[in-house]
């Protein structure tokens, strides 16, 4: 019996905890999610340094989102050894609908659509953070264990430092209604059937709608 | 009197070595240069991360590129702090044609792309290597010196990477007969007149046709 209650509870701003069915299929291919996991390391580097590009002039934006995209890389890195040690390929993986899903619903005029940018960025943060607890609590292989226990804690400080730009740029109670919103987005994208073994990810369908 | 030459030198593959006119004008307008090369680290990070996206599973690419990348970010950060210290603010400024032109003579077909993609990254890198090492010997400026001085070894570095990338994939002749031809054209980006006052940027136009 797997509890992802636990975990999940952690989790404040998800509006719903990932499935042990999920669990079950992601510790079935752990190979399929640690590769998944290379790519959504580059993946969240990419996003804080297109954010960093597209208000090229924001000094408070640049000094959180340059460490923290290095950090992203240098997990990416940490991910890629460990995949070159144990003879597996970074081979190029579809990607779930999630992330597309999700920036569907930033809004595209400003100042909204900077909000949106940081609680999606944000909320996938704190999903990897969920989803890696799991792992680091459940996993088999004690290698595997320790990386996402290693990896876990930044992903939570990444949710608090988009948290922290936004809490800096809007008043509370607006963060917090645009957070919920696209918290329950975030948990919708994520609540169809589970994916084909083979499209098992690291944000692949799989919460348990309350 | 201004000497060039002996710093233009050590940049074996630059087709002409920058004008003593650049370098004047650079050195009247030393925050503005500063800006612009905080800006210039921010997309040399960019650019990296850009290439290690268009290929997502070339895993040796990924491995000098990731922690270049990182390295470029180091730099961004180190330029935003002394721009704060000194009370400059990072304003978007308007890039000069020389990124664009050289990026429009990138071949559109693989392999040739990767190739003129690298060659085109690493000329970029020389170039700022030479300016860094001019402005580190004539700035008026200790703590600029000393900036430009302990950065210009990245771009060297950075350079060597990226020939390095180009050797792995392709064969030597072809990779020097490419890079000569770039190198040319490189030159001939900066051949221009001089920017205005308002428009001196690290890579604004400046260098000594032979």
């Amino acid at each position: 019996m797997i509890a992802t209650q636990p975990a999940a509870a952690r989790i404040r701003w998800l509006a719903a905890p990932s499935s042990a069915a999920w669990l079950v299929q992601a510790l079935a291919h752990p190979d399929l999610v640690l590769i998944d996991h290379a790519h959504c390391e580059r993946k969240a580097a990419g996003a804080a340094l297109q954010l960093m590009f597209r208000y090229p002039g924001d000094e408070q934006l640049a000094a959180v989102l340059s460490p923290l995209a290095r950090e992203e890389l240098e997990h990416f890195e940490r991910v890629l050894a460990l995949l070159q040690r144990r003879g597996l390929v970074l081979r190029p993986l579809a990607a779930p609908s999630y992330g597309s899903e999700l920036n569907k619903a930033v809004r595209r005029q400003e100042p909204q659509r900077m909000l949106d940018a940081f609680l999606v960025a944000g909320l996938i943060e704190a999903r990897s953070h969920e989803r890696m607890g799991l792992l680091a609590e459940h996993a088999p292989d004690l290698e595997l264990r320790q990386l996402y226990g290693d990896l876990l804690a930044s992903e939570a400080r990444h949710f608090g430092l988009y948290w922290l730009l936004c809490e800096q740029r809007w008043p509370r109670p607006v963060v917090i209604q645009r957070l919920e919103e696209l918290a329950a987005l975030e948990s919708q994208c994520l609540a169809g059937s589970l994916a084909s073994d083979e499209g098992v990810r690291m944000h692949s369908p799989g919460v348990e709608l309350r």
